[in-house]
């Protein structure tokens, strides 16, 4: 694994976790995480359970007793590791946005399938129990014929003006802001719930355009100087979206939507039903179906934390919830299991990072040229 | 009508919007309100629209061109009003709680079933279309066996120990604090529902013992002197119940409840599927049904403004929420559609105002006597 | 008044309710309503209470006995029938939206303002108590500085494909569809709390394009026949908004969100606050104040029944809630009230209904030509 | 450990997190598990990550590289193991409730004492952060003089007749049913938020008395033979009480309350504020406060996942929520954290193990008695 931060706790946390609550046909070996500071990195490997450590990822990647590279750096270090680890014939798993632009993206996927190996990109939000129930109704015709999809992700951590210019705020290490960090999850959810994108016209903004420069950077936090930089990020993006199969959407992503911590959500309009999530609520779908009787119609609000609901009987009885990190246990549970000679694939891989990455640069595109952008001509 | 304060006026506001909405037989003719205060009742008789005002009851309940009497004062002056308009031969419409006592209200009942007049008490919360869908539902089976029922009635306007010593918190007025006032809407909605109590237990405190003694009053508030005096009835009064049918009750009103305004709610949880309703959110009930498929179990929140609600396609469009005063205007439009020589009873009458009462006074007994009491003991 | 449907209901209501509710000047006569089949008015004049009724609307504002003329008809309608009422001296009350086209409103405003009469549009959920006190909070600087107005107004009467082509489905009487009928509202809130619109881009679709005529209309029922005919405006038009204060803004209105009823939402999110309104709960306002302490902060529901809360001491006590038709009773109130020699303005006025048409069009055309558009341009 | 099935994975599961997530003075060493069936104990030990595995207990309690036993058996088995353990040296941590009779839970709190050890008991719920933050406010004196204390732990696994007769429903295995394990936590967290009970009454019932003997169990589950057996435990016990600040209290448990997974909640109200959680929802405290002006007061809602949360900031950002594994984790540390010499007791111990018990018990005795029980005469 290269990258020991926010990401790097939470993707070895799922390593670790795994082989307790699922059944694995062999179990992970957690070898080696890799990072440039040998102090930090030492003791992320003593902390995260890790065998040992590498300095240098082009180390990491040469090593034969790994057979998965697990990427969670900056984006901007994204593709130079990818490829070098596709090429050295392991499977590479990589956070999302897969790269910063739409180019790098295609460079790694075309990598990545010359060179014969598997790859995967942590989309998480697909692998919680709700989200996989909203895609069984979608996918058995229960919603029926989508007309909308309304798409947030809506957070405020950026609203004081003291809050430091962080690596996440600087597009040569971020590539962009709310549109790259959430809209990239809003853009694969409804990708992988309702289908593929036609053309898009969106908005941005950023509402504070210089904040201090930090002393130090842990994470999502750091401590400012009082020197300024530039913020050259949107702190907000939002289009609308005409998908392939004629349902009309509306995405927001915000780093200013105060009160909002974590307001990844999706509304789904059909015409048989509608279904809407919330990740504050993430062991909750809301469900509205119009084959019930007329005077019983409303939103029926599911614990999806039943035998029924996939992955939740791996973990507790009924209504004992799970939270945030037990989406990536089961992204890397399947990605893990199917690391097989026959394995199946049931995770994303980097064509949906690629897709992903053409509707948020199309997004871009709109915005520049003030018009609409057919997704396809990028 | 005998009083024009603040129930006074959401009954004078009925009858005179009735016939807006609903096909009544025959129009409603709001004849003549009546109380003690000269000015006070003519001013209201001109504001709620009342074709002329008395003074003295016992006049008001002699007149020939009266049907139907309507008593809403405090309830202590309940029994003569009603006794003497039941044998002038008016049929009579009662505020809750009946009577002071069972004694009273069982009085009140003989009386006006010897003089073979039509009876009515306003427990209005029966009339809302959300607690309709729940009888429904109950009544067709669909929630099976009743297992459980709980019911609040949470108010918060006492808090403040300033508040002053209105009539509803003398003893000689209101008979009773919380416990008649709120729970007597509980008692009633429970048997509505589910059907007789057999048995009771309960306590009963009262938080501020002395209050400022009012140098006014308008309805519930009041402009508070330095005078105190004591408060005679409770602030809260909780009990278990156990029902004939085998359900275990748990009810609680009180106002001291801090931050609810009117919670009015009850809970029924049953063999087939459980139901939720909260009086400050009267347009919504909430529905579970065992009979759902296992993974789209859920409350769901139906809002009760299709025109498949009872009552609600008299009002306004889908989504369009009614208020408060409405159950007064449905429970009314059946009691003055009942009034025909062939009008089925379709509204609740003297006999459950002293079932009501039975219960509540058998509540009392257990609280005195430190033991669980038989309710039809009394 | 001219219309007597489901708008021609609802505004006789409220003069009928105000008086008994408010303190007014001097007491509403309701002289006349006006309709072209003289059954239907008959019946409504009885029903409604109005002292008499008219078959010709150019007869009824000539009438001396009348000082305000209300229209409630199709939009079609409105601008002959208010001209001939300003031209007549007639203060005017206009139902949304205020003509079929920008130039009509404007036409309409110039006569109204050359008349010199006052001049008022049904923009009704401005008057709610919770809507009101959004716009305290906003006026005081408690929000801080707006980023985001994020405005929905869904509902899915339309999502049966048998349900008829009713007028409001057609082009020549409607105007428009779900963009006049529901963006009108949410435009006009926008405006209201958070001021006026900069530019704005658009998509708008019609998901079922034919649908059967109907035999007859009631309001917005109607029984179907086997003839299909055009349906000549949206079902759902979404829009992306920027505000001349720099907020970022995005609109969607639909008849095909399955599962609202009447989901006439707003989210606005400041520097310093937040607050979220939902039509389906018209007695609540949620709340987010960041002067709050870091560990309290979250949306607190207020239940805006208070006697703190605009217009909720004129009703019933905390907690018992007010209904849709309650905020046409306090518009008219202010307008009724403003109806004296010296009255002060505190109603919206055909310059509202013109600047709210402004923006429509402007989303419109942005549609049209696939392309942003300045509001002011038009 | 003893017990390796549903408490002892989410046992296991915290030992092994703890140190990614929290600082701790000196690692935990997870040195054995131990169960009677070999193969059981066996892959339990590999699959949870123990170093090795015992199938007697009173070997394992003699080892000497143990410095801890932590005891999740089903109840009837604490008792002797928790003294044997006691007795050899060892700190002791036994699971709820502790002992199947108040004289065991005694016993048990006597021996340790006696052996100078530390002891704990597992009420796992105090230590979630929406929990601790509301142990704040009330020990601040935010929310005032309690007034009330509502609390309900409501299921409905139960629900089916054919669920089979699982240990968990036989007197001589669990001692009790839903009052043991269920109502245990509420009496918990009541007395750890506002303090010791004065007097309680009860009421219980099994609502389905027969079931089918189970073939074979596993956790809560088990497959059913076409034996019946009698059920000997509570399907439901609710009670009044009484607290020794005054505080009026209601408390249900049941696994009958059809819709609810796990419906650990309390409210609480007092004169100054309101609590309310609900553990379906844990990572979310509402929180009403009279100290806020008046037109803005409301129930808000915290979701406790910022740094300022306590144990919030060992986890992930804001919004990003944990699940109810976690509670377990953050309970753990506290106790391995003070069993350092100079450890402060910051977990609770077997005297409240044993005052749950009292309170328990005072129920049933209530129950067998029809009459209020003074908590402090057992």
């Amino acid at each position: 694994m290269v990258g020991y931060k926010f990401m790097g706790k939470a993707h070895s946390h799922a390593y670790k976790d795994i082989g307790m609550f699922f059944d694995l046909d062999r179990p992970i070996q957690m070898q080696a995480i890799c990072g440039r500071d040998e102090q930090g990195v030492k003791e992320a490997a003593e902390r995260f359970g890790w065998n040992g450590y590498e300095t240098d990822w082009r180390a990491l990647v040469e090593r034969e007793d790994i057979d998965l590279i697990d990427v969670n750096t900056p984006s901007n270090a994204h593709k130079d590791i990818i490829i070098a680890a596709a090429r050295a014939g392991k499977a590479v798993f990589c956070e999302k946005p897969l790269a910063l632009t739409l180019a790098d993206a295609r460079e790694m996927l075309q990598s990545a399938e010359s060179s014969g190996v598997r790859h995967a990109i942590c989309f998480n939000y697909r692998y919680l129990p709700a989200v996989q129930l909203a895609k069984q109704l979608i996918d058995e015709g229960r919603i029926g014929q989508i007309h909308h999809y309304r798409a947030t992700y809506l957070q405020d951590w950026l609203i004081d003006p003291a809050f430091p210019l962080a690596w996440r705020l600087q597009k040569e290490y971020a590539g962009s802001g709310a549109h790259g960090d959430l809209n990239a999850h809003c853009v694969d959810l409804a990708r992988y719930l309702i289908g593929d994108f036609d053309k898009v016209v969106g908005q941005q903004r950023t509402f504070v355009g210089k904040r201090p420069i930090p002393l130090s950077t842990t994470g999502l936090t750091a401590v400012a100087s009082e020197t300024y930089g530039d913020v050259t990020v949107d702190d907000t993006t939002s289009f609308l979206a005409q998908f392939k199969n004629g349902a009309m959407g509306v995405f927001e992503a915000s780093r200013f939507a105060t009160g909002w911590k974590n307001g990844n959500t999706f509304e789904i309009y059909g015409s048989e039903g509608a279904i809407r999530f919330n990740l504050e609520r993430l062991n909750e779908l809301e469900v509205y179906l119009r084959e019930d009787e007329p005077r019983l119609q409303g939103f029926r609000t599911v614990i999806a934390t039943e035998s029924v609901h996939k992955y939740a009987g791996n973990w507790w009885p009924p209504g004992h919830t799970i939270g945030y990190e037990h989406a990536f246990i089961h992204l890397i549970y399947e990605l893990v299991q199917s690391m097989r000679e026959d394995g199946t694939k049931t995770y994303p891989d980097f064509s949906d990072g690629v897709k992903c990455q053409q509707v948020l640069e199309a997004v871009e595109k709109s915005i520049a040229d003030s018009a609409w952008i057919d997704v396809d001509s990028l």
